[in-house]
């Protein structure tokens, strides 16, 4: 089979790779239905984030499984399942606290820009759906293995309730997730930090009431205005750099909620700052598996369609362009389809 | 009248003061009860903060009104109160949802090492007794103006609850009055970071049911030990340091809270090792005045006993002393009396 192979920054190959097979007995193999380039895919394919040698690539996945390990029982082959771009055995403390991305025997997923692709811990990772899903659910269905997921962490760590006043610091498809799961749960108010027209679009379409297209202290100035001078319940900072960071920690109210789910790059933090601006502070790696049933249901009762992100469909091999169109803000986020 | 005034590292005088008045209409003046120094005193007066000049100290207070400005009609002269070490209107928006330390008209009190004071804001800021209290419980009405209240407010940001595992990292009064918290609050587990045979003492007697005595990598070990492996599940950081910063961020289990409260001088914390820790942070100068009705009540009711605390009671005009046997490590916390 072929697969995607990132070699250096903005090079990445579709090429000749081993089609994987059950290693461990706790494997399962699946036939992918759709994948797709995930924002944090850029940070590596910009050559931000260093790699060490040719890296197989992709993360995000949703298909049909072929063959099961001899230690899988509560999934088979023939069944459609999502799974989370982190494994977990789903039964460790971590996992039971809900935090399964932290699970004891983590991997971070690979190589899924592929046709077939091996997942370890199969049975706590995958969550199948009820039957086949009708062919226009997929795209809404992969973005649970991730973006959506990572999207609806950052509502939920922002701790985002009905009415509340929520700001969203970053316009990619997580922000763009984030703006529809603080809809979803109930906000009042959302406010999407964007500049760029079809984001603030789609923004809108999303559930977002406000656009704030001024960033820096400019933008911290125009939230505190659309709030009376109090600033935001909670901050959805969904990019990981300092200044988005510090966007979210200057735009809460004191004792309001940052949900932060961008992987940071270079971000560092005043301790003294952070103490008097007297916000709560919760992130990290999005514990999908933990959102998985309950979002696999709300796209199948068509109450949510975060496919709708998916402004670019290709062909698996042109993954390449795929990236190029991502990198260069000319699509939100590349479907990709075997 | 006579104030403790600090002139430079540990070099705190007791000098000629001018009487406070009332300068605001909504102000009051009080008669000190009783005063102490503060740990965070202890950073000036070691030269780790800088000062701008002779600075009058002590911001922790509780007495009997004297006299109230003419818009003050919520308390009056004769009643005994306590006080926020910041006050606060208690009507803006910042002091409605709880965060009074961040009122919109916040100031941090001063002056308080002596026998009269003046508090601004004083129908927000302060709150009357049902009555004249004995005097047996001043001192533990005195530590619900900061150090108790700083500390039920670690516990409570730590989001500790009946059952929970807590580790708390410091063993001055503010931690040792957290191990209490966190014990009132009904934690299964609570395990205390101390060296010093007398704090380890009180802390047991507070309520901790385990001791740590090793720190840095060693302590997280420790604790991972006694955790099976998880990590807690509320950790209050009372010091302010890098090192105590990052025993909390280490000890706590992914997903669980991190409850800071000593103001941190130096920390900077690194945005990426804090995603995939996976904790929740929150903290910030305590907002005491909100915790100040049922705090007392408990005094009142002698359901707690945080006055234990002060281990050196001494005459106001001693106050240097005071400072001199906290920085020493021979007193937890000084108590002072005019």
């Amino acid at each position: 089979m072929r697969g995607a192979v990132l070699y250096g920054p903005r090079d990445v190959r579709f090429e000749e790779r081993p089609v994987p097979k059950i290693i461990e007995p706790t494997d399962a193999i699946i036939r992918i239905a759709a994948t797709c380039v995930c924002g944090s895919d850029l940070w590596p394919y910009r050559g931000l984030q260093p790699i060490d040698g040719p890296t197989p690539m992709g993360h995000e996945y949703c298909g049909v499984i072929e063959e099961v390990g001899s230690a899988v029982r509560s999934i088979k082959p023939g069944q459609f399942v999502i799974g989370s771009f982190a494994t977990s055995d789903n039964t460790c403390p971590n996992c039971r606290y809900g935090y399964q991305s932290s699970c004891q025997r983590r991997e971070f997923m690979s190589q899924a820009q592929a046709p077939v692709l091996r997942v370890p811990l199969a049975e706590g990772t995958l969550v199948p759906t009820p039957g086949m899903p009708a062919a226009d659910l997929i795209p809404s269905l992969l973005t649970l293995s991730d973006v959506m997921g990572t999207g609806w962490f950052a509502a939920d760590a922002a701790n985002v309730q009905p009415g509340s006043t929520v700001v969203v610091v970053g316009d990619g498809a997580v922000g763009l997730l984030g703006v529809l799961s603080a809809s979803q749960r109930g906000a009042q108010r959302i406010i999407a930090m964007s500049r760029h027209p079809k984001r603030q679009q789609l923004a809108r379409e999303f559930g977002a009431t406000d656009i704030v297209t001024e960033r820096g202290d400019g933008g911290v100035a125009r939230i505190k205005e659309l709030t009376k001078g109090i600033g935001a319940d909670s901050v959805l900072e969904c990019v990981g750099t300092q200044e988005a960071m510090m966007q979210a920690i200057n735009t809460a109210r004191p004792g309001g909620y940052i949900g932060y789910v961008g992987v940071p790059h270079g971000v560092a933090l005043d301790g003294e700052y952070l103490f008097f601006s007297h916000v709560h502070l919760h992130g990290g790696p999005a514990p999908v598996r933990r959102y998985l049933p309950d979002l696999i249901d709300l796209v199948l009762n068509g109450e949510i369609n975060p496919g709708k992100v998916f402004d670019l469909s290709l062909p698996l091999d042109q993954v390449a362009e795929g990236y190029r169109a991502m990198d260069e803000r000319r699509a939100i986020k590349t479907l990709l389809r075997p």
